[in-house]
């Protein structure tokens, strides 16, 4: 099907004299950096900061809007309405350029966190309203959506470039979602099983589901997890096994819009 | 010396269910709005609104980032490092732009918010971190000082467009700064003394000081308080009287840079 | 049934700089102040002045705990988790019950605010943990319940006092839950005839319904909005309706617990 | 001059996501916990799990109140005012006490944070406010203060328990203030020394200023850092040496007020 894929993670949710993550580490291995814009995480400071470190390690930078909420790391759902949704993005977004404007780069993709990310998922109201203000900030502008999602497919019918999202190290859900994190089995430690899930999922654009069925995927990019223990051997093992099959490793911006 | 000038308020101020201000009212006296960025006050929502009202009355849009304090509304002093406040200008003029960019205009200018207004007016070191952040982001940013500051002659000599900016409504001390609040005397209450002060700053670049000498100042633009009682009949009386006297109110986008 | 009845309204919601309701006036015709505890609304300078306000006059004293959301002032969901929901009250009451110390008063209540309030109404996993929280602070604090709710039940199970709330400006549904705000007919704007449907929700404990039945209520207290335009006089005159028709008008600590 | 000391230290300062410490292991040293109370640092679930730590092991609870900036993890300065001084205490303490009353205990002291416990130290009209605060709360509870402050000198003439505190791991001044953390030689990384520095003060009220002089001090409690690497290990030395050396390692309550 493909031998191309984007690996994406989020950096810059240090806050202040909060340190998470190991950001210099992780952009070794990806080629998308999504950074947290100062409303579940990030800081001014941290924001350009990540931006520079992206920039050097040669990752497409992207905005990582949340929901304002510091307390939850913006993993809680809000309820929020059509245009707060469409509010609060433009202003995460055009917030992180600013950092990115002096790098000479420009911003390559927008990939929502946390909860809003589920929420607009499957939320067509919202995902509307989202990918309004995205098509009116800047057309050009890769959007980072689940793979088979609702938001995925109305970007796409509303011109916006659009990057299907996969996971390696999660369980899928037999209508295609993710297993909750809270289920057994949700999450795939080990980075080997993980790497032959995205193997699969590249070449076959299939992954096997949580009742045996295999249910089609577009992986684009895959989501690197920075923030658990072992977060960057995991990214290497499965950036590794990707290589070694002959999948090139490359930013969005390189083959999608 | 001149017979033009531009009138500048801070509108936007209002946070969610919190309502501050009578902008529609106070944007048909002023060619500069000074928008608020979320930090000391504005949110999301209140920044759209806000600078689609100030687009459709004509008036330049303006960032007026402030110090991440809603809860003293700016106005209390936060000691911040040069790298501080180099990032919280960006971040916020980032931010203000996302809203600015579908109505078809640009920024006009910049200008400091309350208390890091005053404190960049005369520290050299943070003044000069500003300047380095607006250049960055945009080096055709006009920047509006205080007149005669040092944070007014460090931006001119770096280049910036800068629009020196007078006060009617506040007596000047003999050392050309600004009466303090609390001082008795400090606030010009009546319309009319204000207009004729403004009027002498416009005509004389004078202005006369608290121990009765003349000092110069000049006068690019005027601030207009929008938030006092009164706020709008003092900003017509003041408009009324310099067109009276033949004094053209236009953007600063007209005559600065 | 009754011929004495509670009245309370939420106060204490200005922040900083920024100024919502006429405390002082709402304050001298009702009987319970639910005071904002710094969360959705209020600061520690207005908890302070709002206990003294309230304290002078004869109000019992309430805490008025609400979600982390001050753009939001409360009013939207937000998925907590049990533990969240039991810290998150505490964390308030103790707050305000530091400005009560020194009224030489004692904390009367806890009613919660806005998304928080309807949520825990209906969710019997979160009511539990608000409801422990208030044992383990103080088990002779007054919970303020929306009449009928299980929050309301279980409260009463666990050995807290209630004071069942009900609404006369608001259409109930069927169920005896409160008609969403954005359908119409929800809102009762006329005084008299909210007047009249809490004069007979104390005297039969009945309210007519959306689709013309009767339903019963509880009526410990009636809720005075404080915000809305006309909110004083529409307080005054339910009171004055209720007092000619010779009801009592006494604090929650007079008749409950 | 005497041969009891306590060891209090920062813990609680965790936020959300945000983890910063080693909480359980400092605990197992020090004799007083200092707790953030959710504005500097610090939330509602970590505040509950942190008294109920201390609790058990046995430390004497202390509330922590900072400035209103997480951003700034409370270090900066933030120009307030009296009443504000006075109410931001009295909202912490309070928060902090709710978590505090269902473990049987009660609070033991307040100690001020970061730029507020130097601001307040010094500044006559702020340290007023403050103590009057704390004497309408609970004219029992014990306040840690600078040694030899005025801060520490006007509670005490006001009548309330004073602990004195020095600084093992920093240089003085001649004038008994700390050397500024950025200059050179200001912190004391060597755990030997910082215990016999300790131990000198603890037995003969005198520490060596950076000029070479003797000072007096009066060692109530020793403030051990707790979010710098080793220090755990470091607070460890500290109290060992002290133990070797026939100190008695006692909480506040025990031997003040």
């Amino acid at each position: 099907m493909s031998n191309q894929v984007d690996l994406n993670a989020d950096v810059g949710e240090s806050y202040g004299a909060f340190r998470i993550g190991a950001d210099d580490e992780i952009l070794s291995y990806v080629t998308s950096a999504n950074i947290a814009c100062g409303w579940h995480a990030g800081d001014p400071l941290v924001m350009g900061r990540t931006v520079e470190l992206a920039s050097r390690a040669g990752a497409g930078i992207g905005a990582h809007p949340g929901f304002p909420d510091l307390l939850g790391f913006g993993r809680r759902n809000l309820q929020i309405s059509r245009d707060e949704a469409k509010a609060y993005v433009l202003y995460q977004i055009g917030a992180l350029e600013a950092f990115v404007r002096r790098t000479g780069q420009s911003l390559q993709h927008v990939k929502l966190h946390g909860a809003m990310y589920n929420l607009v998922s499957k939320d067509a109201v919202l995902a509307s309203a989202v990918i309004e203000g995205i098509l009116e900030y800047d057309p050009d502008l890769i959007l980072v959506a689940f793979s088979g999602s609702r938001f995925a497919q109305l970007a796409h019918e509303a011109g916006l470039p659009v990057a299907h999202e996969v996971f390696a190290d999660r369980a899928y859900a037999p209508d295609g979602t993710l297993v909750s994190r809270t289920s057994e089995g949700a999450l795939i430690k080990d980075a080997e099983t993980a790497a032959a899930r995205a193997l699969r999922m590249i070449t076959d654009g299939l992954v096997q589901a949580s009742d045996g069925q295999d249910i089609q995927v577009r992986p684009d990019t895959i989501c690197i997890h920075g923030d658990t223990p072992g977060a960057v051997s995991f990214a290497r093992a499965v950036r590794e096994a990707l290589e070694n099959a002959g999948v090139r490793i490359r930013p969005l911006r390189e083959f999608i819009g």
